[in-house]
């Protein structure tokens, strides 16, 4: 960045005063001033304090991974103490952010594993749900499908996909061979870009940025690519193979989104984080009669569930009866409601600015997994061996009751509840959607003809560095209005449950010719796919009908964008898209400024490299008008177009 | 750290000024000159360049770990965006340094392990030289040790210590379990700390570093100590079992340090950084008779082989022949002789700041690692996948080959090399040391009488934080006076080389009760056992003396100093000493002083829990005194003290 550019980058930063002004759900601003006027700090009152944000930081240009530091790259210090310059510092930050990424998603899929391996061997008392996923993979793993049990072929399942997060003794990731496309694959070895296992790049990666390893900053990019197929296939795609079998697949469904769903009549429980083993048993042991009972003896009408953030949604579209109500950025918001009784915390995006907030009401926090603790929580957990997985019921009763609990300790003076609410329709996956627009081949059909100009997965973190919401809300009316039909998840699917999105009433949003085929089959313009891990399912989709049309994925009109993202994980994300040879789309830039050579390979070479690059633009009508032209130049690949 | 804290401690980092004119090797202080007279640069120039350091890397409360930051902790912003305090930044960014450590000792003891095991399994053409310690090992694991051969024993215990790093599926870490003391096993279950395996700590450590993840520093401290295990028992031993087993044991030697061997009329060949396997098989090619030859016919005597940092130090005491000249930091001033043909770089403290040097002369930089590359020099490594692990030795040849045909292109007006060198024994182990004090009671006894008054274990990097060279040598100058018998090993051991301590004509620095004892047996007053990963050999000569006395190793008067260190390697290896019950010494603090909660944990709670602190002074007169104290403390303990 040149410092005018970096001026102006700082400048961008909305202030909290802009977000009140400017977010667009009203429920949102209204919490915002609720808070305020009580004196509780947010997320928002952090970020103004702040300011100005470090330049080096914001370019990626500060060295702190030795105690010869800290080392800054100045034009009086072109180098660190030990002689890396700009590019293999950036490179080095960079890619310690990919690894940590890798490590989030993956740790929370392994947890999945071992439950599922544990099921399957019966040291589990939980049914494997997905008996169809569990054939289908067993198939692409060359596994004996007709002569074993559906346990049987889980747990070997299991086992391979644990096999491609610990491998050390190098030899082929499973998984990526056996589901990744036979073009994509031959790219990346020509590249040599092929991951031994999850755990291992990540320890290599550490190892390589350390003092004095690698000091090129494209063999540093080579690993970090590495380290996103690493990311893709075993922390996403694995961990996602293994909550589908667990699980059982998505259900559609519609749910009420946004805090008017929240009834101060009922025990509420707000599920946060990001690891679904035990919020999945906590919200089926809601379902106990018994516990129904204990809620009406404590004065209650019954208990309801609320998700925040990612474990709520993922329990949303299997369990149902859950409505989601804010992305991590908004926990703060919803704990100043004063109608949650007990808040269930497990890993990732749990601010531990949390507490804070929860300390002004009689909210309990509860932390459920080995890997968070918040000081001032309960701790009911996983412990780090896993070593009481089996006794996921009896923690999820425990949890359970210290909800009803708290119900009667609550202050309905304290309660402050906005009304909105908006159905959403959530619950889409690659099988689901094939068949709500009656075949893959006629969703093909109307992309071909220009109808659907394209098919983005529009997803990622928020930000405080873009208006709250807004920046997310405001790409997705410009790329309806452009015909181009949304995928969402995550975090940045917030806004739009809340806001209409998912709701078909939305469809006058789109273009004339994306309306008429939303018309045509009665859905909604964004089609929630889950919680930020079901990027694997919008990449499956991607595959599908690049498949179907026998193109490669990067001859598709399709698209990534993460606007708002702040996590190390949104770099993964974005990569996992760019090495299928897709765009990624964002209106905040990594901390890659720096560097000239890094920003070059990541915003213009990965193009000829993959297919894909990483387009930047702090405005998000400038983003769209990107994303359009990128899908119109790859739409000159599908046949039938005029 | 109190601002003024702070402030002492900024205005305590000397000048490149200040080390010409106070370090103690004079061919240090020549080649500095002459470096400055011809204007190549050096690490003590950049480090000016980099003054005044950032306060918040210095202390810690800089936070980088997502992208609505940076974030820093002052006055006015007490938390970051998420909530983070000072405790939790801290936590979670010294957590990531320990990880990292992991991962960098880790990585290449991963590479011996595949190479043993090819070794083993007849893939790779290299004997299995550690007949001995092979037997030891496998009683230890409970393997069959009467009917299997040497290379079935070998290839298991390489696949188990390679299970000790995969391990997905929590269980046993078998080397702990074999090898480390009953009693330390205890307390470490008891505290919850036992590793799962060395990959999985790591992830898990990044994962809990993670935005809104772990907000309980105490929680982010366990980790850390689960990583300082997986540190000691897989990085560090496991890899040095490893080496044991395929390059055989340590052999005393008496070599020639410091620039002073450096023979113009010779090939010069130097081999930098930490992964022994090329390195080995490079030394061994250079014994050819052929390559003799091809250097005669290019007008040279022969070839020589020159240690820097701990690759050469490895090949030094199992082949022999080779001179160490510099620790990481001095690399530079020996490119800067002009007299190194080809200069051989593997993995860690290889700066990237040599390729700079090397560019003012005809030195040829060739990399062997795919884990490390410099941008301008050769690379003939094993790739990432380790595929050609088996022509390592058409590898080794072609590089010793190079370094025959740079020979002609010297220029001799370029040289310039200082006359200094020293006799210096090396090569002590475990095994030795006891036969060196005529058995492991005789030097038990004389711990108990206090002529010898504590061991002490003086290792670390280089950091132009403090005085180059300077610090370790006062410090050492003041063990011995104190009749403190001093091993060493790694960057620290140089000046210890170079200034005489390695040898027996040193005994004259020893205090009375110390020099009676090394005058008995004819021994230099620091014992040199190796390289960095040899901290091994240490911890193992600490738990053999406390079982012949009886007593956990917490009771004996040890302790472990790294004065100068500055690799995120440097915090585990005093964290794995500390894990033992040994205090850790040093002069440069790490980043950790913006929290008092982490602060007190290092500097006093952690004596409590595990029997040994972090002691810091940044004056090395002070620290020996504290040494002293810690070390008389102990010997209470020891039976027979007056």
């Amino acid at each position: 960045m040149s410092p005018e550019e970096l001026k102006a980058y700082r400048k961008s930063f909305p202030s909290k005063a802009d977000v009140l002004a400017k977010t667009p759900d009203p429920a949102v601003r209204q919490m915002l001033k609720r808070l305020d006027e009580i004196g509780v700090e947010t997320v928002f009152d952090r970020f103004d304090a702040q300011k100005a944000h470090c330049g080096y930081g914001l370019e990626g240009t500060c060295c702190r991974i030795c105690n010869m530091g800290p080392c800054s790259v100045t034009t009086k210090s072109p180098r660190g103490v030990c002689g890396a310059d700009a590019d293999v510092i950036v490179a080095r930050n960079i890619l310690r952010w990919v690894a940590a990424g890798v490590a989030s998603h993956g740790a929370r899929g392994r947890e999945v594993l071992l439950a599922l391996k544990a099921a399957a061997e019966g040291r589990l008392d939980r049914p494997i749900r997905g008996v169809d996923k569990t054939r289908a993979v067993a198939k692409s793993f060359g596994l004996d499908v007709d002569n074993k049990s559906i346990e049987q072929l889980a747990g070997e399942i299991a086992d391979i996909l644990l096999e491609d997060f610990s491998r050390a003794v190098p030899g082929i990731h499973r998984t990526l061979q056996a589901l990744a496309p036979p073009e994509r694959i031959a790219l990346w070895q020509k590249l040599d870009i092929l991951p031994i296992g999850a755990y291992h790049e990540v320890f290599e990666a550490l190892h390589r940025t350390g003092t004095g390893t690698d000091g090129d900053w494209e063999n540093l990019m080579k690993q970090l690519l590495r380290c996103g197929l690493a990311f893709a296939w075993t922390s996403v795609l694995g961990s996602s193979i293994g909550m589908d079998i667990l699980f059982g697949p998505p259900k559609r469904d519609t749910i009420s989104a946004n805090l008017g769903a929240l009834d101060p009549d009922y025990v509420n429980i707000a599920i946060h984080g990001h690891s679904p083993v035990l919020p999945m048993t906590i919200v089926e042991a809601g379902d106990d009669p018994e516990f129904q009972q204990l809620a009406r003896d404590a004065g209650a009408k019954g208990i309801r569930f609320f998700g925040i953030c990612c474990s709520g949604l993922s329990s949303l579209y299997r369990h149902g009866g859950i409505s989601p109500l804010a992305n991590a950025v908004g926990a703060e918001l919803v704990l100043g409601t004063g109608a949650i009784d007990l808040w269930v915390a497990d890993v990732q995006d749990v601010y531990p600015g949390i507490m804070e907030v929860a300390k002004c009401f009689h909210t309990r926090v509860v932390t459920t997994s080995d890997s968070c603790r918040l000081p001032g929580a309960e701790h009911i957990a996983f412990d780090h061996q896993h070593s009481n997985l089996a006794e996921a019921r009896e923690l999820a009763r425990t949890i359970v009751t210290l909800g009803i609990r708290q119900y009667p300790l609550r202050h309905a003076a304290n309660v402050f509840v906005p009304r909105q609410q908006m159905a959403a329709e959530i619950g889409f996956s690659v099988e689901n959607i094939a068949s709500a627009f009656g075949g893959l081949g006629k969703l093909l059909e109307k992309l071909r003809s220009g109808q659907i100009r394209g098919v983005i997965n529009l997803v990622g973190c928020n930000n405080p560095k873009v208006l709250y919401e807004k920046t997310v809300s405001d790409i997705a009316d410009g790329l309806l209005a452009a015909d181009i039909l949304i995928l969402t998840n995550g975090c940045a699917s917030f806004p739009l449950l809340k806001l209409g999105f998912c709701n078909a009433e939305a469809r006058v949003k789109a273009g004339a010719g994306l309306r008429s085929v939303l018309d045509e089959f009665a859905l909604p313009p964004a089609l929630h796919m889950g919680e930020c891990l079901d990027n694997a399912r919008a990449s499956g989709l991607f595959r599908a009908l690049a498949d179907l049309a026998g193109q490669p994925i990067k001859a598709m009109p399709f698209a990534f964008a993460s606007p708002e993202w702040s996590n190390e994980k949104g770099v993964g994300a974005a990569l996992g898209f760019r090495l299928m040879g897709i765009s990624s789309f964002h209106c905040v830039p990594a901390p890659i400024g720096g560097s000239a050579a890094v920003s070059r390979f990541f915003y213009e070479d990965s193009e000829a490299l993959l297919g894909g690059k990483m387009v930047v633009e702090l405005n998000p009508q400038r983003l769209v008008q990107r994303i359009v032209e990128d899908l119109d130049r790859r739409r000159q690949n599908l046949a039938g177009v005029a």
